[in-house]
């Protein structure tokens, strides 16, 4: 029904009439494929793969009730006012030390810049960066609202070609080379390098300096995007690209996959002579972030075993990969494969190549089951045979007959095609 | 300590190697002006007469925490989550009677996004209808924030002559005129109709209609922000400016002023035509506003006699403004002139043409007094001798005292210009 009811909007007087108003990122009819994909999800006895949504059942509901009471209640004054740009100092404390965990040591609590989640931090880095026409490097497949953030600042973006250990060195190189003999401006590559998504895939720990230096070198800024790091069950830590490149890297990271998405608190870790220029310009965005969330953030942080929280829902994730790796191996018909990641929250499929996947969302929702078709994670527009699933927010014994469901659709596809 | 601590940053050799990856919004030294009045009027001692935050004393703060605790309690799996990146339904339907106090009747919550505060809601207009270069028409002194977001967008922004009664209608037609023949391609007129910030000047009743009408002939939008438009303490309410005209103003409102900033939550009442860009452009900022957030605004609207908190608040912004009028006239040397706003946060005044109020700045700030030079609200870069004081966030009698020592500061600054 959405698409109908837009186009008759799109089509309207005032609508005809204010055309000339708008801005080059916001002409033409806006897809609403995503939307869509997100209100079929929910619908009842759909069984949604398309979300991303962290499994909030492992928190302690009743206790946080109680912390969030005792912020408003004694700390009220603060809680419910406007606070720093750059965020209470206690959380950027607190998110130095988290950084730890992922191989940063020694961040500067005057470096980092809290944000509302970490797309308002890829929203403003983007902006102190870009100009219309601009250049973005990103892997092959990348997250679809890292692609809306850099079209609504008329970004050119730009994939580098990835395998199964993330994105190719070779390639980036050759790539910068190639845009800039075609007189192109590149100004960051956008990288997820743990647990990318769609893809699942986990940049290789030989290549991550090696990436920071190729960009160095052509003295483009890498753009780090960590919001699943701590989310591993299998295989071994391996540092943030942020780690040894204190001047080199921005690193955006998140509390939604590790807590609670609702709240929206992400930040930046900055080089420090970027600091200033993302305050004013970021605030220029939002003003500030939340009070109450940083403050529950900061009390969750503080007063709970957080890490423990953390490793039940960690294991739940493992065992709902596994259920979807299992289901996978089961059902599919021959010719399809599929990422095996090692933490996070997606498994990346590819079909057949003459198989459009956008083409199968609709025969999906029929078969009660939901996901996002490739192209949504394509920087350049095109077909994709490749699809996302999201194991992290449903149960174990759900994933198995979503797969089965998924799995009749596709070998339906595959049948026709051969 | 903050120029200079920046200017080195500045002059790194890192800060010089990335000077071509910034875009033009971000080129060039930023000013700290802003941020350094805000670390300066924190300090103790110091009579602030900046910011404009909001007196929340009157908040009922143990009943709210009990509310607070019962969301995540008992709905924290909605509370914690990612939600809908327009708001809650419950959210917006009460916006829209909200609105209906306004003189906004029978508005569609379907037309209404929820931001993070109003900020981020100006932000999102700015990016669908702003290209580089685009121009914005504003009052000749408006809201700095604004200022900042359209800089952002590297929008070119031109004010529009306004006396005791607002914005002019004869100078806006003149206005449009001279700038199209100068080929510029203006998107829409920013103001800020009810107790202006920085000014307190509210746009007339007789004068609403005529400056959408105009807007509307010469195919223009307006935005209209009235984050103040319930704190009325004194003359008619005045309907919005988007009553009548429904596909022609963007309207903009926040719970900023009336409830608590620190949620940060705020709207935009959309044309329906523009809804489905505004969304899935804003969304690429902010993914969705803070769920947390919203529900304790929902619970504050539902549950709460607010508009009686609203009206106790309004009495002591009554006092407020009333003891800086009084001390003013008991103190300001001849030559200094003042508005007498009608509502709102915010008294204006005009200083002998020849003095500098940046200038007094400083010198404020060592006689223990904080406030914002006019220069701030200026769209375009130049020296005002007008100053912006707020009387919301500081007690009557500690205004008296702070008006006594701004005046010792502009006496002298008078006696040693003539």
């Amino acid at each position: 029904m959405l698409p109908e009811a837009i186009s008759v909007l799109e089509n309207s007087e005032p609508a005809i009439r204010h055309e000339s108003l708008l801005a080059d990122c916001a002409a033409g009819p806006v897809s609403t494929a995503v939307a869509e994909i997100f209100a079929a999800a929910a619908r009842p006895g759909m069984i949604s793969l398309a979300g991303g949504n962290p499994d909030l059942s492992f928190l302690p509901m009743p206790e946080l009730g109680k912390s969030t009471d005792a912020i408003v209640a004694n700390q009220g004054q603060q809680a419910l006012q406007y606070g720093a740009g750059q965020g209470t100092e206690e959380l950027r404390i607190q998110i130095c030390e988290l950084m730890a965990l992922e191989g940063i040591i020694g961040a500067s609590p005057g470096n980092v810049a809290v944000t509302i989640g970490s797309q308002s931090a890829l929203d403003t880095v983007t902006k102190i960066l870009c100009n219309p026409g601009d250049t973005i490097l990103t892997d092959d497949a990348t997250y679809m609202g890292a692609l809306g953030t850099f079209a609504g600042y008329q970004a050119d973006v730009q994939p580098v070609r990835t395998d199964d250990d993330g994105l190719i060195p070779e390639e980036l190189q050759l790539r910068i080379v190639s845009l800039r003999n075609a007189g192109k401006h590149i100004k960051f590559l956008y990288i997820i390098p743990n647990f990318n998504n769609p893809s699942g895939i986990t940049l290789a720990g030989n290549r991550r300096n090696r990436v920071v230096e190729i960009c160095r070198e052509a003295n483009i800024f890498v753009v780090e995007d960590n919001p699943y790091g701590l989310l591993r069950f299998g295989g071994e830590n391996l540092p943030a690209l942020r780690a040894c490149y204190p001047l080199d890297v921005i690193y955006l990271g998140s509390f939604s996959k590790i807590f609670a998405p609702g709240l929206r608190i992400g930040w930046a870790l900055l080089p420090p002579h970027l600091v200033q220029k993302f305050l004013i310009l970021g605030g220029s965005s939002t003003l500030c972030p939340p009070a109450l969330s940083q403050m529950l953030v900061s009390a969750y942080l503080r007063d709970y075993d957080w890490q423990a929280h953390l490793s039940v829902a960690v294991g739940s994730y493992r065992q709902r990969r596994d259920a979807m790796l299992t289901a996978l191996a089961a059902c599919m018909p021959p010719g399809v494969t599929w990422t095996r990641p090692d933490g996070g929250f997606f498994i990346w499929l590819t079909l057949p190549p003459s198989i459009d996947t956008q083409a199968l969302v609709h025969r999906a929702f029929d078969a009660n089951v939901a996901f996002f078709h490739g192209a949504a994670f394509l920087p350049r527009a095109g077909r994709s045979n490749q699809l996302r699933l999201a194991f992290s927010a449903v149960p174990a014994g759900m994933i198995e007959v979503g797969i089965q469901r998924l799995s009749r659709v596709i070998s339906a596809a595959v049948d026709t095609t051969f």
